[in-house]
């Protein structure tokens, strides 16, 4: 090839950084034929991105890591203990456990006023302020006097669920067997297991014999579902925000992408971080992924478009069109807020939820089971309803990929149904939005249908059942609507809560 | 709390792999109660599928990582070389080049019934078998005497894009101007740059002046607008499936994280890994989120639904469901496959494309200009379309995330318009998928609704233009339809290509 050389124009356009000087195109042309060392005819890309990342690593292990759910303390939130151990879905137990929970409006004199509010995967306990804590709450305009969560007549109880990091027992608590953190120790928990941990503070500590209503959005959609079938006479309404009665294959997909992400930073350290410099970019970017599925791509296309950043720079592989700036933000926002084994945890029950009857069924199986054995009685292997869990010879994934499912369509909706057959005779109100593609408005029809279908088999008319679907025009913020679009929300929460 | 211990049945459900003997309960719980070294309440989750990533690693130091694209070498595909520069849309240069290509088919005498065959992101040019490589080809089926894209008619080349690994001048090649690999100090490259290298091709070396048909899926879909755009008079027809007249925030945002994955690999090592241990996890974990764009969540109910791959096992962190282990296969595939840096560059130029008139002009200004200055013009910086790039000081992501898109979108539109009006006049064929989530079907409706337009402002009636959409009966197949539902694309095309 004809070796043409950088004129100078050229060069300083690239170079910059390494070109102090600016000489004539000629003496630059004749330094570049005869220098020894050759210039690349590009220049290396830069990735602020990367030392950014590299930079709180090594502030982290100079001045400590200082998660921020590590002080979450009683100053700041109640807190229940249950000393008496709490078997779990899985097989797995707690020795005892505690549940972190806030308290709006008052409870009345027979206790029939309290609702109960079932939380997503990050959230705390903390809903709204209190006097102990002034600082706003994840749903603070939704809830108070007058509002749509009307504290002047309902008692309001929200709690971080367990396997969460905000007060409640989960994988960053101590393991009282042997002193030590749990961490990958922690069992696998269900969205089930997080409602009868709540169970004990409903009834134990408050002494309510009846919710007026479960209530919660995305993940607390799933734990409503989870309580009045676990509960069922304990419980008055239903409201299921953003949920579904099982997870679909999308929605694991890409928890299972987050979670890949996080278990890969090598700072994870298979969940023993604690202490040591935590996962902080592996959380970074498991929060980037699930930012895409909390929102929606019309709200992006009116909000970003396709455009970059600084338009009159050079593209970047780093963060550089809007859209990459926000999704940076986000997981800039919670890297260090949110404890990892937590997120992996949570994030697995959710894949897990499932109200069919045979899951359901096979759940209560193996609960009675683990409490059987701990309690000493002998039950073969071959009655498990689990087989005993043999973690060292866990399958490799199939390679051939030729395994599908063993269920039709056809027969997972009829076990869905009867599943779902337990709260047919309850009121229950099941909110969807059409933008949602997380938990997308199709599941809460489908819901809603089958609860209806339900209903009718007892007899009823299904009228006890209600559905409301937010479209596009009421909503185009996907699966974050409930913390964004109150009123389209609130109105029928409300009516339904009072009538 | 009453300090129960566990009876052996419990004990042993948990803990197969470190208790070897079978104690009777009382006898477990009395030497648990007086062990100094108590026991967790559950054991230590196991995580296989990081022990196959750190097995990889290891086998990749002690035996080289021999990646499969560096094999390709002229014995299996021809190599067309351009000694002449070729400048690039976002300021960069290559002093040299190579593009991979072959052929199917016999060029006629007159030189008029060639098709330029355009790939997606990942694909070499092996779209078919030939008589130096007999492998199955990615389109093996749709290419043939008498198949869709008909041998008998037509002479089918197709190329490795420039940017990429298959034989193609990209990442991993050789700079000429300092003999090093470019790695990163390649430059950025556009789908236009793309285009630009196999115009060479096609005219220099096959010396073609008119095309019977551009045509490509995916990334190939755009290549065949802006090859049509870039050489309008060259071009007789359009085939673009599953393809976009832009990139869409949410497209981006999906393949930002799994470049933001992929950067984050330590191995990554800004993109100085050739000749040791590649990033091998950051690829599987980018290919597993791409694989969520590739399909749909219909055909992963259809399939897999939300089963387990062993229900009778403990839920596990690691592949479990089915689509976990689905997604893990497809990332495993392709982990050692392709060329890291081609994926990044490549992925970036699909997020950068943009047929809007305004993108086309800078482009083609910044191309201008940087050519002036290769040959010791004077431009002055402030006469540049793209600022000098100061790589040094690139933006830090805004931290307040307040920025927002500048031009409406209704701006965009008519800029878009604007931008499609040299295509307008040509016999163009738009195919969408109405599964697809990458490049939803509602985007190639604009686009045939904007070549309409555009045709009728020229005096026509717009019948030059075909639209054909994929309802989810034809396919639930999402983006990879025109891998797999060959019948519901080939007709369409063939159709079209002869009348």
């Amino acid at each position: 090839m004809s070796q043409r050389l950088f004129s100078v124009g050229f060069a300083r356009h690239f170079s910059r950084c390494v070109v102090a000087s600016k000489p004539r195109a000629s003496a630059a042309r004749a330094a570049a034929m005869s220098t020894p060392n050759p210039r690349p005819s590009n220049p290396q890309l830069s990735f602020p991105c990367l030392e950014k990342l590299e930079q709180r690593s090594q502030s982290l292990v100079e001045n400590g890591p200082e998660p921020a759910y590590a002080k979450i303390t009683e100053d700041k939130v109640d807190i229940f203990r249950s000393t008496d151990p709490i078997f779990l879905d899985y097989g797995g137990y707690l020795p005892q456990f505690q549940v972190a929970y806030e308290t709006w409006g008052t409870l009345n004199s027979n206790r029939s006023n309290a609702i109960l509010l079932q939380t997503g995967l990050s959230a705390s306990s903390h809903a709204h302020s209190t006097a102990k804590n002034p600082a706003k709450g994840w749903w603070e305009n939704f809830i108070g006097p007058g509002k749509y969560l009307d504290t002047d007549k309902y008692f309001v109880i929200c709690t971080n669920v367990i396997g969460g990091c905000f007060g409640s027992t989960g994988p960053s608590s101590t393991d009282p067997s042997d002193g030590q953190v749990y961490a990958t120790r922690f069992p696998i928990i269900s969205v089930n297991d997080m409602v009868r941990a709540q169970h004990r503070l409903v009834k134990q500590h408050f002494k309510i014999d009846r919710l007026h209503a479960v209530m919660g959005s995305s993940m607390g959609g799933m734990q409503c579902l989870a309580y009045a079938h676990e509960f069922t006479d304990e419980v008055a309404k239903v409201v299921s925000i953003s949920g579904c009665a099982r997870s679909h294959p999308y929605s694991i997909a890409m928890r299972h992408c987050q979670r890949q992400v996080l278990m890969t930073d090598p700072n994870w350290n298979k969940g023993f971080y604690y202490g040591s410099l935590p996962p902080h970019t592996g959380m970074k970017l498991a929060r980037e992924i699930a930012t895409i599925t909390y929102r929606s791509g019309p709200e992006w296309e009116s909000r970003f478009g396709v455009e970059r950043a600084d338009p009159s720079k050079q593209p970047a592989l780093c963060p550089d069109f809007l859209i990459e700036t926000y999704l940076d933000h986000a997981g800039e926002k919670w890297c260090l807020e949110y404890d990892p084994n937590s997120f992996l945890y949570i994030s697995k029950a959710m894949d897990l939820f499932d109200m069919s009857l045979s899951a359901r069924t096979k759940a209560a199986r193996s609960r009675q089971q683990t409490e059987a054995r701990y309690n000493g009685e002998y039950v073969p292997d071959s009655e498990l309803e689990y087989k005993p869990v043999d973690q060292c010879s866990f399958d490799e994934p199939m390679r051939e990929n030729k395994r599908t499912r063993r269920m039709t369509p056809e027969e997972a909706a009829e076990d869905l149904k009867r599943g779902l057959a337990k709260l047919a005779a309850k009121e229950v109100l099941v909110i969807g939005v059409e933008s949602d593609i997380l938990f997308p408005a199709w599941q809460q029809r489908e819901m809603a249908d089958l609860l209806r279908q339900g209903a009718r088999e007892r007899g009823g008319d299904g009228s006890n059942i209600r559905h409301v679907e937010l479209s596009k025009e009421d909503s185009f913020y996907g699966h974050d609507t409930f913390l964004l679009a109150l009123d389209h929300i609130g109105g029928p929460v409300s009516d339904f809560l009072e009538n």
